[in-house]
């Protein structure tokens, strides 16, 4: 089994801290880059770019909705094309501090409601896909296994990410636990470690209704804003790791 | 005489809308699109483009400091540094529509008080280079004709596109007039023509003391933000043409 | 009949202008100032605080959503409160500059889609009413007449100016006809002038289906951001004073 | 010797977090609250609003340039009256949110760049103390003791806390020892703590040259934005009760 892990980094913004991309950055193989709109500045992405670099971390666009109160977290009413809009302006203001960098954009996951709206929502995904494919075909497409948008991403001929949470629960169906339900959300390192233990040996996790259920996912998303992101983050790549997968960024996984 | 006719473009924002880009265009040879800091948003940088694309005129970016509601127009200090990765950010932005659309960035010109302060100011004039190098060399950067950011960027291995103000007068040592003194902008069409005419036969034009002065220039900057802006810029591009010169993008005046 | 007209001002913001304030302020009775959320600046709102000022023309908050962007138009998801919270702060903004010249608040309209979404959703209608109780419970609430928010803020012991849209038509229930519905949206100056002294007349307009429907209003709206706005402004308050209306601030027709 | 303690406070930005108001908060006797333009958002002004009554400290407004980005701490050009405008919109604002919990506002105190700009640019400082006459001229204006605006406040009628900082370094001139000289911030509470008491003791501090200078102080300056911030805004606290200080709001202090 080979899995990437990626985790939100840079969104930061001017003298207000998020995360600790520092302590994070080494544990993971794929950074999603905030690039201005619901997080993140140019000096930010700036550093969080080179940082990446430095520890030999692929770096991808996060374009999110243009809402920094709302963190990106709110849907916005769009016009035709504007999300389009939006996430081309976004991988063309991060993709420019790659080139600066001698580095290339490996992938591209939405932020925030931008992401979950893409999940589901025809004309959303449709414009999510329109947008890398007009700016770079080459670019991956993270986004929810099992998804509408992986889907029509694939038919498009773009390559796409399945991604998968370590800490959220499972439907029997495959789809992700709504939050409001009771254990939708798992804190514990410990019963993270032991669903990631049987994900790689067997390729399933157990839903909430106990049944096994097979989960393909490229990366697992990590989540990096708590004081303590950085150790589940090195708990779950050294599980991975014990278990006999591989660790690697997703453009290793994701054939064209 | 070759000569580029430029002008700012794409500087409405949402719902608000500055100047009449629609009927400016068909005058001009280089767009330079704001780039959403001081004016532009990602529907109207992508709208630009496509309208520039429209009439075959150049596109190049137009980044500024990240203040809307002073239009760019005030300076910011700044660390070390964060000058580059605004013109960064703001290059790669509008650099991703162009190539969205299947054209490419000509130039970049800073504006308003990011024009000013990198004209003169060493530290601004280098991480304006040094942003461009980082970026793509293969930009022209318009900058004030014999300033210190043109020295610095010829020596930094840029094609610089020296630019002159039609509207302007300039002082017998070839500097333009504050526009703190009277006479300082020229607001006749029929001045702006006798002007030109001589420039384009002598390549001089009369300072504000009397005296023939010598303007290198490889571009005019045209203003769009005027009801009848475009009249102007239609007498300037005829005049031009009945004079002489010819009038094409800075691309192919500039060599590299 | 008493009535007032109803205006949306100082929605410019630094350089962008939108209508002409200085050519509709002596034509209406009721100025709703936009607060620097969705439009207008802290210049533009004391420019325009003493302008209507110095028609007589009574100042009112107009509280939008923090969208710059889209204006104000695009629905936010919020928590609890926050809607309130908007509120508050802008009222407040407002209102100190009312008294800075000497003025005091008159009224308030929500803008935009907090407007459409105050009139029918109650969690908003509950949070525009609190908030109005809370900072000043003398404001009269400008609303949709006949909308749940009316109803609310009547229950709550607020002022309300029930608002009626002279050149929107109206179905036979008394509600809007809806924009996507043809002949939504009244054009002709003339048509409007002559549903105007009907509704002087009778206090009916005829519905979309060909009806009599009796319109409750004390207010009617006007739209500033044509350029020809202002000679509908003056159309529209000479059609009411010929057809026997009097035409006057809001506060002088609702009743505590 | 009474002596008031302020506090920046509710300096958060949406899901950004600045400071630990909750800890700072029991320590203090009076809070100075961002208003929305270099920090704080509505839902967090109120929220800090309540905080204050909570523990009875007095609130003030904290008006700052509008610049999220540079947290206010960056010089903006204006235009004549547009710092005026700006700190009557942000006092407007904050008084509402007071208003809303049945408080009043006790003080205003400028932020950042506009601080130190209002202390010695004579035309900031008359801005500032004409927005704070026009606006309410029962409070009280928090400036640096012995400025410039300190003079033009008290010529104007205003009521002045004049402030000192217990965590910086004099001359023997009164003033504040530049930041860029060594010692000029004092790390060290047991150090800060000697100072205090001698403060307390005989009006005077130690200057960086060895003399004892005379400082006038009716408030001291706090800083909150440090993890340990409450441990030494307590350590202050308690040393000044020690030395037979009282400490009260400013209202207490500073007679009309």
């Amino acid at each position: 089994m080979r899995i990437d892990l990626n985790c939100d980094m840079g969104e930061s913004f001017g003298t207000y801290t998020i995360g600790n991309d520092e302590l994070v950055m080494p544990w993971i193989t794929s950074a999603n880059i905030a690039c201005g709109f619901h997080g993140g500045d140019p000096m930010v992405m700036e550093h969080t770019v080179a940082l990446a670099k430095k520890h030999r971390v692929a770096v991808g666009a996060h374009p999110g909705f243009p809402d920094l109160l709302g963190f990106g977290r709110r849907r916005l009413e769009t016009f035709s094309g504007e999300i389009r809009s939006y996430m081309v302006y976004q991988m063309g203001a991060l993709a420019a501090f790659a080139k600066a960098h001698g580095i290339r954009l490996q992938h591209v996951k939405p932020h925030g409601a931008l992401y979950n709206l893409a999940a589901w929502d025809e004309r959303t995904a449709r414009e999510v896909v329109a947008a890398i494919r007009g700016f770079d075909p080459e670019l991956i497409l993270v986004t929810l296994a099992g998804s509408l948008c992986a889907e029509l991403a694939v038919a498009a001929g773009l390559r796409v990410a399945r991604e998968a949470f370590p800490d959220r629960a499972y439907q029997s169906d495959g789809q992700l636990a709504p939050r409001s339900l009771p254990g939708a959300v798992i804190h514990g390192p410990e019963e993270i470690r032991t669903r990631l233990v049987k994900l790689v040996a067997s390729g399933v996790l157990t839903s909430v209704e106990g049944h096994d259920v097979r989960i393909q996912a490229d990366t697992l998303c990590l989540h990096g804003d708590t004081p303590e992101a950085w150790k589940l983050a090195r708990v779950i790549h050294e599980t991975l790791l014990a278990a006999g997968a591989e660790v690697m960024p997703m453009a290793m996984i994701c054939s064209g």
